[in-house]
């Protein structure tokens, strides 16, 4: 773990920057293993955990001499303390997209640093490419994904509310080993299904409708995003076509997901795509998946963005018609150097409770 | 609903404060009853809701003309849109405790505002006050709460997991009308009691464990949180007379909450009665309880502050010996003239399974 922050250093002195004040929890998370509230200083003599009595104990029985970590209750420090952790600083860098206002106008005061410069990038950049335990943890939480949809194939009925099945996903979730839910779990039916955030409601399937679950289990703190749109009963012919098209755009844009692929061209042909049929991707393509459900890299016709080995991204086109039907079709994706590797395995043909 | 954005204009108008960003998703929320991401923009003219394709179908099936929201997709506004919406204001505040250090500098050149002020105690003073509709969704959230935790006695048994626990907990609010959990459910057994915040594990319960269970369901946006600990069988009589001791100090402190009262000389009082004991306060007495399930005001030996009728606030002292046992007791408490009424109405005695 401590080999996180060796890198984060490392690529910090590139650009002459002297020391970082970590204090978003997924990066703290990220480069130590933490999962206690509290601050992470990397700095030139050390690297220091600033947390309080609640998670003393916990840290410590944590921490090992390998971490290369001290930890502190910010009890125990007083004001000469804290200006010591960066008196030999030039720069130190903070988290300017985490960092609130009132925040950093106290580090200015607490730390009374030289120069505090933006330095969000570079965590983010180390955390887009997966190394070899999180893709174990990100693959884990798609299994766990998978066999719960096996399972609601089994377990859905006409006639059962959103919320229902919300429940069933959840408890099958922690009852399979994962830490939980990724996200709050869509389950949008009918003519809710056209709203892309729709929020699960008493509505009770009736046939033929389009039940659109978007939903992913959390796997030692890394999450599985994944997205299917099964119906109850055989849809309209006009539906089914609609389905099978957006299958195909699904398909193909995932073959297209590799090392050095810009994530721009690829979302552009979706659009190309679904505009050709008079329909508009109103989202993005994906997104980056790892310890958030939504990180760094974008898929987006907006964002000229090339993908990296070892990315694991979401590919997830839509159609959304207001009022009548949405159908989404998400997997979560390895980038590999020649390929894509679909770590969400569920069955994507069009499918029937 | 509107009331509050009205309520919150007058309250800056004193303040000679013109409009207000607003980017807090619970502030939103609270304003408009939208759950949408995006922001709030209160100008002189009129309240702006700018969102994306994603949620503009459900916000705009939700807004009504007596909202007097307009709603607007960013991608349909330009540059001088945004220019336009606090051209005629002085002072504009936004949120300094939760934009982040980036967003701030964006709303200075998207906005050109001429005086950007620190305006989140204004909000945040409207939510420590709750109306009728807020309280009644506490209390629906505490109720379910209560029913679960009698579940949760009858459930129990000695072998089970924290985890098999914490899934019978979710899976009892989402299959009895609540949004989910208000927080990450503790399920904290034997010595793991002791981490005032434990994250469950396989442990299996063993007879005489004391098990410490941290819980709430969340209702229409509004969060309970209640503690209870229980015991596997007999406790012995040293940890029974813990239970006992700790008990009397959370009632007696219990009662003390009323309007006006100080969050401080509570606080103290606690840390007193647990001093003398040879204990310490290792975190604050508690906390407010709404669409945040930590929010203002806080009680703590630290934070002076007096309470006001129609706080919703949590009492919860905890002692923890480390690597033995840990008990905490909390229930949510709505604040009233002349006593505190407890909105959590779970058994307290010394309960064992």
């Amino acid at each position: 773990m401590s080999n996180r922050i060796g890198e984060l250093k490392a690529k910090l002195n590139q650009s002459n920057i002297d020391g970082m004040i970590v204090t978003n929890p997924v990066s703290v998370r990220y480069l130590t293993g933490l999962t206690a509230e509290g601050t992470l200083l990397i700095t030139k003599q050390e690297n220091v955990f600033i947390t309080d009595g609640r998670y003393i104990e916990e840290v410590n029985s944590r921490l090992t001499i390998n971490d290369g970590i001290i930890c502190y209750d910010y009890n125990d420090l007083n004001e000469e303390d804290d200006l010591n952790f960066f008196a030999d600083c030039e720069k130190v860098g903070f988290e300017e997209k985490y960092v609130t206002y009132v925040d950093y106008s106290k580090f200015l005061v607490k730390y009374r640093i030289k120069e505090l410069v933006e330095a969000s990038k570079f965590i983010e950049k180390q955390r887009m490419v997966k190394d070899e335990d999180e893709i174990a943890c990100i693959e884990k939480a798609c299994n766990i994904t998978d066999s719960c949809f096996l399972h609601l194939l089994d377990f859905i009925k006409v006639g059962m509310t959103e919320k229902e099945i919300v429940a069933e996903i959840v408890y099958f979730f922690l009852k399979n080993g994962a830490d939980g839910e990724a996200f709050d779990t869509i389950v949008a039916t009918g003519p809710n299904s056209s709203k892309p955030h729709a929020i699960p409601t008493d509505r009770k399937i009736l046939p033929g409708d389009p039940i659109l679950i978007d939903f992913g289990a959390k796997y030692r703190g890394y999450c599985a995003d994944m997205t299917r749109t099964i119906f109850a009963g055989q849809p309209s012919e006009e539906d089914a076509k609609l389905y099978e098209f957006l299958l195909a755009v699904q398909e193909r844009a995932r073959m297209k997901i590799k090392d050095g692929a810009s994530g721009m061209e690829i979302a552009k042909g979706v659009e190309t795509e679904l505009q050709a049929r008079g329909y508009d991707l109103i989202h993005g393509l994906g997104h980056g998946v790892g310890i958030e459900v939504h990180e760094k890299p974008i898929l987006s016709h907006k964002v000229n963005w090339d993908l990296q080995e070892n990315n694991v991204v979401t590919c997830e086109p839509g159609i959304y018609i207001p009022g009548r039907i949405g159908i989404r079709i998400e997997d979560t994706v390895l980038v590999k150097k020649l390929e894509s590797r679909s770590l969400t395995k569920s069955n994507k043909n069009l499918l029937t409770i």
